[in-house]
């Protein structure tokens, strides 16, 4: 039998405590952090380069369920869907702060791993946890974090900036982490009916991956430097492919064409997603947290990314009238409808 | 008899939707936001100066109890216990990103009386709400505001600044938020026992202000440019003078001496302290969120600060083996002890 793990209480630390502990396990490895954890506020320099910000709040019972994320695939996930937000933007991130308000049921261990995550992110995407705030949850777990990144100002790509017949490009593949969720939610039903019964996880490790530990796309931006590609706007995909080329669309005041038989889904994902009777497009275009990058390039530019197995071209733009519509296999035409996570309704 | 408020559902709106109405109720009005509310990331232009960063999360049941705090006063304090982390650099506040978790219990008007008063600050101080997050939350009403402010380099004030001998200097007066507590708990008990009672508040409006309206000291920093005066190390004191004085010798690895008789009690803070049979000092020492300046100056500068309303000497620095001490009003030493709040304990 396993040794039950140690818990040690929250209270034994206190929150003056808890900050040395986390404090001493970060080390800033960015020249312009200039003052981490420590004082009123962190200090960046910001050498010359224009800063973005973003700001996610994370919910127990909202964004995310403890009884099938592990804290440290949390505490990851959690960074990286901020970076993914600063990758958008066509910046490189460089800091993050985190506030977290947690609970007496949670255990000093647990703290540990949940922040043991986030370094770890910080650490694959050479971010600097720079500062942020402790403190108790009558509750569950709350985590908000907020990422600054920087780049040239000529190089910030906006979600306003779309010309008409611009390509829509996604890089990736899309659905996986919806797939994922819907994996993890049946073992769970199943866990709860006979808690006896192992959890059938095999053939899922792809869709899984997606949703418990994704990655943010710090690699695409740096294709595009290297192939001298900047694109004329670009979102992330947290709300999945339909809600995000609608708002590509809106802020360009431009119409969008989505071709279904253009999105990009791994085969894994297509597996599953018969498997559970639901049809892939749909996980793809809906799903969400894929964290992928959607931009648009002008056609002159399609010589820079073709045959590239990171990118896939899915649309164009149109005009605004044209409004923001989805084409079948058969060449029909639906309107998109935006049908991604919308916390506050029911 | 008073009409009822008008209570539109949260539902009626969805997160979208919410996210349009606060949009449409920001203008930015400083010329380094480059880019709200509306895109992956804020867009800020440093303009050629250090930027400063600081986070805090509020959270309902542990830092505020909406029994007694209107949800207008709320965000407006929401947002300036941040800017003091800013001013405490000596930085100005430019930007703030808000992140809320609001439960179905709380109605649109209600999150429009939050806003108001986030914007209401905003306003007052000169600051542009950037950005953020709104999301669905299973109980409690959780608010994490990050503030970004920006210096020259040269001109930041750390904690660790401080040199032996140093003078210890504190703007405003202290212990009436503390206290302005105490009146509004009191109430609420009378309150809970028989609700025909309408509550006594009157003769409390100084220390009730303190509690529920703070303001941060900008016109401290105004001040320090005026009179050429940079002090050696600066913090707000949001947790106790004691405990704030603790922070500024550790971090400078000195020892400090604060002389009881010197500290700074409105006569308004004094008489409820004695009509609630505490002693003011204890107040002004451990009671917090007074979001006044504590700061260290040169010997030499005192001449500077000689005679201002604003500031009063509490105390001076000493060599670290000297520790940190309470001199009593009959010259008896004490130790000092933080007794600042400490969320995480019991």
């Amino acid at each position: 039998m396993a040794t039950p793990p140690q818990r040690t209480e929250l209270s034994t630390l206190g929150e003056f405590g808890l900050i040395d502990r986390i404090t001493a396990a970060v080390e800033l490895q960015n020249p312009s952090s200039l003052q981490g954890i420590g004082d009123d506020c962190a200090v960046i320099d910001p050498q010359g380069l224009t800063q973005v910000v973003t700001t996610d709040m994370l919910v127990e019972g909202v964004h995310f369920d403890l009884g099938y994320v592990p804290l440290k695939h949390l505490g990851y996930k959690a960074v990286v869907v901020n970076l993914s937000d600063v990758y958008a933007m066509n910046a490189e991130p460089r800091q993050i702060t985190v506030a977290i308000a947690i609970s007496n049921r949670f255990s000093l261990e647990a703290v540990d791993e949940l922040y043991a995550g986030m370094l770890t992110a910080c650490n694959a995407y050479g971010v600097d946890l720079v500062g942020g705030d402790t403190t108790s949850s009558t509750s569950g777990l709350v985590i908000s974090i907020t990422a600054i990144g920087a780049a040239k100002k000529e190089d910030i790509v906006y979600r306003h900036g779309a010309k008409e017949n611009d390509l829509l490009v996604v890089s990736g593949d899309l659905g996986g982490a919806f797939m994922g969720l819907q994996v993890l939610e049946r073992e769970k039903a199943v866990f709860k009916q006979d808690p006896n019964v192992q959890p059938d996880l095999s053939g899922f490790d792809y869709i899984l991956q997606r949703q418990l530990k994704p990655e943010a796309r710090r690699d695409v931006i740096a294709l595009f430097k290297e192939m001298q590609l900047r694109p004329t706007a670009m979102i992330d995909i947290s709300d999945g492919l339909a809600s995000e080329a609608m708002h590509i669309a809106r802020r360009s005041e431009l119409g969008v064409k989505l071709y279904d038989e253009k999105i990009p889904i791994a085969p894994e994902t297509h597996r599953a997603a018969r498997d559970f009777n639901l049809d892939p497009s749909t996980c793809a275009l809906n799903g969400g947290e894929d964290y992928e990058l959607l931009f648009t390039i002008a056609q002159a530019d399609y010589d820079k990314i073709k045959g590239s197995p990171h990118f896939t071209v899915v649309g164009h733009l149109t005009d605004k009238a044209s409004g923001c519509q989805l084409i079948d296999r058969q060449g029909g035409q639906h309107e998109l409808k935006a049908q991604g996570w919308d916390g506050l309704k029911g």
